[in-house]
This record gives C-alpha cells, sequence and structure tokens, in this order.
C-alpha cells in the first residue's frame, strides 16, 4: 500500500484529499516533481531536490520543508510502501485561497506511487511521435501545466503514436513529459532552450560525454532528415529511441545501436545506484 | 452556510476535498464557470449553460449533468445558503486517473460561495491596470489556468495596479478574468480575438447598442491614446472603469460619464432580474 504525506500528516493515498479552494485546482496554479528509486534510493535526489526548490522559488512558493527533512518524508514514506521500489511525486500547489486567486500558504504532498514502466516492445521497435506546434510556458518550471497533450490525446492516439514533439517556427524542444535527442554520427545532440532540464536528460548527457560529442543547442526540424537515430530520456523512459516522426522514418526505422548503447549505460547505472 | 454539489453528493463546501489523483490537481487539466444571482435568480443563466457546455465540448470532457438536472442543483444549493443572493461556481476537471495523465471520468463541483463585490472606492475612482505581453491559451474556453496573474501579483502591487491587461504585438485582448471596453465618442469597442466571451461582456454590449455604436473588432494599444473612457466587465465587476493603463492616464483621468452609464443600465437591468 501507499502513503502520503500531505502537508504534515502521512496517511494511505487512497484517503488523502484536498480541499476545494486549493488554488492548484480552481487555478492551475501547481508544480511538481517525479523521480525513481533504485535499490529503495531515490535517484538523483540532490539534482531532483535542486529541480523543485528552483520550481517554487520561481512560482514564488516558499518551501514548507527544508533538504533534509523532505528527504526524511520520502525515506520513511518509501519504507511504508513495503515496495523494493517506488516512484514518489512531489505536487506542491498555491494552497488554499480565500479570495481564489491569492496566495498565502502552499500545499504540499510527497507521495509514492507503483512504477509503470514502458512496455518491452517499445524499446525492441521505437515509437512514433507527432508533431505539435506549440512551446511550453515557462518549460524551465515543472508546473502542473499538461493541459495540451491531453487536450490532443486523440490526436495520438488517431496517428498510432505515442506523444507529441513540440516544435515551434521550425525549431524542437520537446515531449510533451520527456526530453528530445538526436544522434548523428558521434553527435549527440538536444535543444537547449524552452525544455524542462531534465534529470535523466542531464545523466544522459554525462553518459554519453565518454563516447560521443555532445552538443545542446537550437534544434531545427530540417535536421531530422539526416539524423541516424532519435531518442527521448525521462524518469520512466529512460532512454527510448524515436523510431518515426510524423509522417518521416528516423535512419533505417529500427531501433539505432547508439540509442541501444546509451540505454545499456544508463540502466548499468542505475543498477549499481 | 455553503453547500457544494461533487459527483452526485450535497455537502457543506468546508466537507468538500478532491482526491489527489484528480486531472485538475495534478495536470492542470479543468474548466470552471462563475456567476451570481440577482433576487434569488442566476443571472443569464441560458448564456452561463451554453459556454459551459461548449467549454466542455472543446476539452472533451461529457457533462456528467444536463441542463435542467444541473439547474435544479443550482437553485437547491441558493436554497440551502440562506443567503439572498450568492455566486455559483462550476469547476469540472479530467477527474481520477490511474496513470495520472488519461481522462476516465470527470469530476464536477457545484458551489455556492459568498458574493465579493468590488470596493466602491474603485466606482468612484477607476481602476489602474499595467500591460502584459501575453495572451491566454484557448482563450474561449473558461479553463483554470490562472498562473500568468497570480505570478505576475508582485508586479501588479508593485505599480500600485489591480490588474493586467494582456496584449501581443501591440494588441489588446482582455484583463486577466475581465473582457475590456474603450469608449471613443459615440463607439463602444471591445476587441474581439483570444477573448474569453464574457457574458457581462455581452449583456453590456446589448445594453450599449441601444445609445452607441457597438464595435466589436481587433484593438490596437495606439488606439488607448485618444480613448475618452476605458471599461472592464465581469460578473463582479460589472462594469467598472480604468483611468489608468501603465503610465497612460485614459481620457482626463476621471471616471467617465458613459462607463458611468452602462453601469447604472446594468444596475437597472440586475435589480429587475
Amino acid at each position: 500500500m501507499h502513503y502520503g504525506y500531505f502537508n504534515g500528516t502521512i496517511a494511505p493515498t487512497t484517503e488523502l484529499a484536498v480541499g476545494i479552494t486549493d488554488l492548484g485546482l480552481l487555478r492551475g496554479y501547481g508544480m511538481f516533481d517525479y523521480f525513481l528509486t533504485y535499490n529503495g534510493k531515490p535517484f538523483q535526489w540532490d539534482w531532483y531536490w535542486e529541480r523543485f526548490r528552483n520550481s517554487a522559488a520561481q512560482m514564488h512558493l516558499p518551501l514548507p520543508l527544508g533538504k533534509e527533512e523532505t528527504y526524511a518524508v520520502v525515506m520513511q514514506l518509501i519504507e511504508q510502501s513495503g515496495e523494493p521500489d517506488v516512484a514518489v511525486r512531489f505536487v506542491m500547489t498555491g494552497g488554499y485561497s480565500a479570495d481564489s486567486i491569492s496566495i498565502e500558504q502552499p500545499n504540499l504532498l510527497i507521495l509514492t506511487e507503483a512504477i509503470h514502466p514502458v512496455p518491452p516492445v517499445q524499446y525492441e521497435n521505437g515509437i512514433k511521435v507527432i508533431l505539435d506546434e506549440y512551446v511550453r510556458e515557462m518549460a524551465e518550471v515543472k508546473s502542473t501545466d499538461y493541459k495540451r497533450v491531453i487536450l490532443k490525446a486523440p490526436d495520438i492516439r488517431a496517428a498510432g503514436a505515442s506523444d507529441l514533439l513540440y516544435q515551434r517556427g521550425g525549431e524542437i524542444s520537446e515531449l510533451s513529459r520527456s526530453n528530445f535527442f538526436l544522434v548523428k554520427g558521434d553527435r549527440i545532440v538536444t535543444p537547449n532552450r524552452h525544455v524542462l532540464r531534465g534529470i535523466t536528460r542531464r545523466t544522459v548527457m554525462e553518459l554519453a560525454a565518454v563516447d560521443f560529442k555532445v552538443e545542446e543547442r537550437p534544434v531545427l526540424l530540417s535536421e531530422l532528415y539526416d539524423a541516424d537515430e532519435a531518442f527521448t530520456t525521462s524518469s520512466t523512459k529512460k532512454v527510448l529511441p524515436i523510431t518515426q516522426i510524423g509522417d518521416l522514418t528516423i535512419g533505417d526505422g529500427k531501433v539505432g545501436p547508439k540509442s541501444q548503447y546509451l540505454l545499456e549505460r544508463f540502466n548499468e547505472l542505475v543498477q549499481g545506484w
């Protein structure tokens, strides 16, 4: 059973509920973070904490707990879950508001959840994504604003795709919930603008730097045509190959050796975490 | 005491709470509507219902209740509140989601709330707003996305202003939660694009058509310089004069006779509702 922390109280997640004057609910004023544990330990905890702190600061939300206190809560929830490994979700909103618009005191939720791994067939065949002309507002903040991809879910399904790849004016940014990479010869290329600074992205960039030239820069749609491989990264997806983007087949349409190599390096890292 | 309806149950609003897998809370996937009663009757009910239905359709959310059923719930909540007049808030979200992203069944809340009238001094002096380069996504849908104005609250306060006036590329759209009008001679002008179709806006356009030429069209920032008056409309604000926009004083900086005239016509209408 999974438990959650809500403003100082720990309870089974099925019993947790948020009052209806919450600004996350009424006004979409919320942020979150999400990470996995490996061998019972939060993966890249320092980096996740830093990002959560930055998101909070940019949304003018004071953190109710410090880093050490938060870590203690996380470890207690992991232990109470009884699972060897879990997903951990932080959600922080503008809190309860008497006038439905002004921030008084944030609401902070910390939850453990079951991990939903990517189906193995997606690693074997790669995924298809479709292009969408869009850029996330304040992309570097992990806000709760995912209206776009939920609205587009019927289009994604109709195209037999798994996700959206956002571009605007021909410049690629990211997928709806994960980062984007291209492989060209010995170069690994990833967009530097209008993206969430993914922790898996950062980890993969570090791992890749051993064997590849890693380029973080604006990436244009036109570069898709001569790319050898493409992949996406997130805590859940790890390194997941993208073999089709709209009507365009990437490389030979099969999962490429370099994406596979990076996935193996990533799996080695987390197995020894 | 105020009561609320939540997925078939009526309870005091202070006891209502939403489970933590709600897509409104986790993913900002929610919409709402808000109106007042006059003489115990919902103002412009047909128009509000129509807008709520349109917002729901555009967000792919099936309505759990029909128009007559909803009206019956609203009337029961008004009666239970014991107040002569109340505000009514509808909130509908993507509902509880097992995978935190897919819509299963919407959650619908219907609440009565105390009316928070605009302080009389704002009608006497008019308000100040500041310009913000921004346009709401899907402005015609009354989504719960109000991140922008909450983020900018410190800037609004620092400027001694009450709200933002959104413009992009020199074209004015709306305030953060209300519509925008200019008065020029015998013409009343309001933006036609990137705006929520306000019910008070529509009511005021109808009232104004008796004595003025009403123009619904793109409105440019440059038109502020020779406007006689400006005002904003919403269910709470009714017809509220704007006397300053950033550093620019509108007209002579005092509340103008035509804004005042329209407010009087509006007040007559609602008093006889």
